[in-house]
């Protein structure tokens, strides 16, 4: 009997509507564990070089890990993985909600999708059964009406449906995959492949559940963190996101105008304080999660918001707020809403906005590219706006539509140098330039710039921040505008941290220490592992993801900074390229990959028992 | 406030003698943790090229770990290193007993011994004090005379000595430290630096305790042990170490003759057994172990053996008995008794003894040369007597003090061919024709070939031997005559356990799984520690070992099997020195280190928090 997972994985296959049913062993789930490790394992098994993402090649994956579902806070997740339409790279992307558990529920651990339907499909997965039904009558709806539409017909009110929106049928490059209305799978394009594979929707419904090897043990942890999780966690449970908005703001160090600037005046009511006062109207948990951090916002004027989608999280706020110059709370809750209305990914969106305002300001977009919106930073109703003529790809829109890379290559005249992107992924809302080992991490990451794959400089500043490494091994203080070896060393070991979270599918935001984590694993699973096989599993996940985009043709020159993080900012310290440059060699060296190509090595793969990899890096 | 250490070090100059007390911070202890640890960082730090190990400038060092005198079965034990007279290179060697917990609860975690006295002297170390008093009148006494004298001057009957035997003060490169009398800490001849240095003695007495983080966690682990250790354990309690003779020689694997037969007729009586039948009166414990695992043998005829040097484990009776064609269970009882009255370590001096054997049956050495000793195979009255030539470096006993490494090169005529050793130092009796791991582990052990620092293939090649690595990545089992990468892998993560339990200075035998060591060291130290963070410091400790031994000349062509291991053995299979030469790179690369001049790369050591390294190899 194996606990933690049901070694049932599902493969569908779009283009002739075969389902099938694949049952791993023990092994693959011990050395794999689930979410962007499962990601990582199919898609550098199935997805070879030049592999279409937008193709019927791609694969499409959706992967629990093997704390999804177990009565546990944090435990509402899974991963979503595909070759990224954005950025061409392994994408991946995360998310919360209730669609992960269900699919434990179902009975499935994973579900792998290949292929393309001839007309529009969703699959439905329901208690060991998993059917395709047809889709064309929701082609173009939105997610609301989709949603609603689906659980209609599937008779299911509690079916968890996971939704390809307006913005991925029209293959925006950035669109996102949203579970039920409020849950962003949000980054690298997701939506799009979902869009390109005519696969609309994945409902999932399922009244069984997680086999714990040891609920007692589950039930003491999830106690202790019901009993904690307020002390240790601040006002978090009751504002969520967005704490960083205001001191960013203060100490000038917010992304404002494109990252061009880092203090915008009336900013300040984005941050959670201000959303919690002007549009919040309650906060709600995931699955079995004892935290309320999803904020639901509600309004009538001066726009309709319909609380149905949840509320704006901090990357949302800064992106289509203050990095597009714009600080109207209530504007930026519509375009919260409407983003997930229309599957769009809030960060890229509103990166690649903010990006063609500034090329609209220097001139490297004028009114007639632009259809006559006047886009300088700051315009509300032009941010709003865009959003609809990208989801539907008409007039500007579908040039940005193609993210900040591609757009600045057509736009050309140097507006390379204005696209704030790494791999062609727009930036998160946290500037490297105040924390310079987030910037290695951004410039490496297997996804391109993304703060979940990520560890913060911040946390390593003072001996108290260490408390969430320290036990690893990192024993010393370093400060956070610093990238010597010690600081390469200390963003490599807090980013496996995330990288293991996003494979046994936990909340970052939970306050777990790492210990807990192992403990979590052995209670769920039975397995009698350590840190040490679990922080291995994480490690094994990124170089599996490095020999996939190395395959893919990713060079070292490809893991770099946007020009932009070489320019001052108030009270940061630009990233000299050349000191990136150096870096990278050591990070590639300590993660055992060639110093010099970034080639993972032969001795790591083994090391990491993935020798199978050194095959398929032979002709590299 | 500290657990698990005092913060308090000791050094001892015996050149002018001061004495003085360094009070190191935590961070040093969590980063090196003590044991093998701290000698491997002293001597990187302390002990240059070219240093002569029985010079002046040698350190000698006497080090506990955090688990040393904690109220824990297997924890009565401390390391003890020096440069190695015998190899040149970093000389270790862990000790079990009572010492270390006495030097604990005397206030200090380790001294370190520099200088060298102008006449013999001894430590006396006593709850925080510490002095140096006269031992001219020990000089030349054996173990047991010298360990009542010191005893009755101090008037102390329960100090515990560390003790330089006839055969350190004659500076015999192998001559061990006995702990008390019978506990070695056997290997790399660091009695010939006690020697050479002119110290005949530590002795320590305390009344103090370990401080202890969560007491009562502690003993929850002590109980639990208690409770299942002769689950655990088989008839080990009852018999000790020897479980091997009987099949290993069935088997055909028994090291005999020089390693060059696997059967003797007549050996099996040298199993634990045979021992407990004819020579064994009772069974006693280290420190507050719960497990009796030590022998004690008491014989009136036909040898008189004095109890007090207690009896003789697995090593000795092979390396004294089979490997030197010798199956009479009393005078091997006898060589055993006389190596712990002498200060020889029992592996090395059958190991030499088993050489010039070989030698003089081959015609290499001569009657002229041994001084009209027939010294053939099986002949035991000259085997006891070379012990005392060899401990009193007299007749053909001065050459052979020197190891069968340094004997070979004196006696030439290809008599290295016959010399069994890695690096200087003599096979312990586990033949790597019959695990190939293992013999890749002698070939790089740090201080020549040491089962003590090395995994055994044989428990990898079943899903139940899996258990002891199961947690830490290794899933799928082995053949044991393979040296497949996975091998090597396996080898890298089991031999990590050791190097940790050297460390902590936890008893290898006691069957704590991997995560108790880390619960431990939790509730002994309050450490919020991983299993992470502790392996790491194991491999912290092998990459400083191996800096240490790169700056000290050595060379991956050290890292080489003796050319008997290519030879046939029975049911084992010769090591291709071909395919030992391929495994290395693999295994150099493994641990972070060039593969091809084994050297430890910048990225390892400042990945393993200790960047200060890479100064010390920038000139190799």
């Amino acid at each position: 009997m194996s606990f933690g997972y049901h070694r049932r994985i599902l493969r569908v296959n779009l283009t002739d509507g075969q389902i099938t049913i694949e049952t791993p062993d023990d092994v693959f789930y011990r050395r794999y564990l689930g979410g962007a490790g499962f990601v990582a394992y199919y898609l550098l098994k199935e997805v070879p070089p030049d592999t279409d993402p937008l193709g019927s090649e791609n694969r499409l994956i959706f992967a629990c890990g093997p704390l999804t579902g177990a009565p546990l806070a944090g435990s509402g997740r899974n991963a979503i993985g595909a070759r990224s339409p954005l950025t061409g790279a392994m994408g991946e992307s995360e998310v919360g909600g209730f669609w992960g558990a269900e699919l434990k529920a179902a009975g499935f651990d994973a579900i792998i999708v290949q292929g393309q339907a001839a007309s529009p499909v969703y699959l439905w997965v329901h208690d060991g059964q998993a059917e395709l039904r047809d889709a064309a009558h929701l082609w173009r709806l939105e997610n609301k009406a989709t949603h609603a539409a689906i659980r209609e017909e599937l008779g299911e009110k509690r079916a968890r449906i996971a939704l390809c929106g307006p913005a991925g049928e029209k293959l925006v490059r950035y669109a996102n995959v949203m579970a039920d209305l409020k849950h962003a799978a949000g980054r690298t394009g997701l939506g799009a492949v979902m869009g390109a594979k005519r696969l609309k929707a994945v409902a999932v419904r399922g009244t069984g559940k997680v086999p714990l090897a040891d609920p007692a043990q589950v039930g003491a942890l999830a106690r202790w963190m019901r009993g904690n999780y307020r002390d240790l966690m601040g006002a978090f449970p009751d504002l969520g996101t967005g704490i960083s908005m205001v001191p960013y703001n203060r100490d000038g160090a917010l992304p404002v105008h494109n990252f061009r600037d880092g203090h915008l005046d009336g900013a300040d009511v984005l941050g959670r304080e201000g959303l919690a006062e002007h549009v919040v109207v309650r906060m709600e948990s995931c699955y079995a999660c004892a935290v309320g951090c999803k904020k639901v916002a509600s309004l009538d004027e001066p726009y309709p918001v319909d609380p149905a989608y949840g509320g704006t999280e901090y990357e949302t706020a800064v992106s289509l707020g203050p990095n597009c110059g714009v600080t109207d709370v209530y504007a930026v809750t519509k375009a919260s809403e409407r983003c997930n209305a229309l599957g769009l990914d809030t960060i890229s969106v509103g990166g690649t906005i903010a990006f063609a305002m500034e090329c609209f300001e220097e001139g490297l977009l004028t009114p007639e590219d632009t259809g006559g919106l006047d886009m300088r930073f700051g315009n509300t109703e032009v941010m709003l706006q865009l959003l609809e003529l990208i989801a539907a790809r008409q007039g500007i829109g579908d040039l940005l539509a193609e993210g900040s890379k591609r757009a600045a290559e057509r736009i050309g005249g140097g507006a390379e140098r204005l696209a704030v992107h790494v791999k062609g992924q727009e930036l998160p809302y946290h500037d490297p330039r105040i924390q310079h080992g987030l910037g290695l991490g951004y410039a490496v990451s297997y996804t391109g710039a993304d703060h979940m794959h990520n560890a913060f400089d911040g946390s390593y500043e003072h001996e108290a921040g260490l408390d969430s490494v320290r036990n690893l091994g990192v024993l010393e203080p370093m400060p956070a505008t610093w990238l010597g070896p010690e600081k390469v060393r200390a963003i490599i070991y807090g980013s496996l941290r995330r990288h293991l979270d996003n494979c046994l599918c936990l909340c970052d935001f939970l306050p777990y220490r790492n210990d807990q984590v192992v403990e979590a694993v052995r209670a769920v699973t039975g397995w009698d592992t350590t840190a040490w096989e679990l922080w291995k599993a994480a490690e094994r996940l990124v170089t599996m993801a490095r020999a996939f985009n190395v395959r893919q043709g990713f060079t070292p020159a490809d893991d770099r900074l946007p020009p932009r993080m070489a320019e001052p900012l108030g009270p940061g310290e630009p990233i000299d390229p050349a000191a990136l440059k150096a870096a990278l060699p050591l990070y590639y060296e300590m993660m055992g990959w060639d110093p010099i190509t970034g080639v993972p090595r032969a001795a790591k793969l083994y090391e990491l028992g993935i020798g199978w990899v050194t095959g398929l890096l032979e002709d590299v």
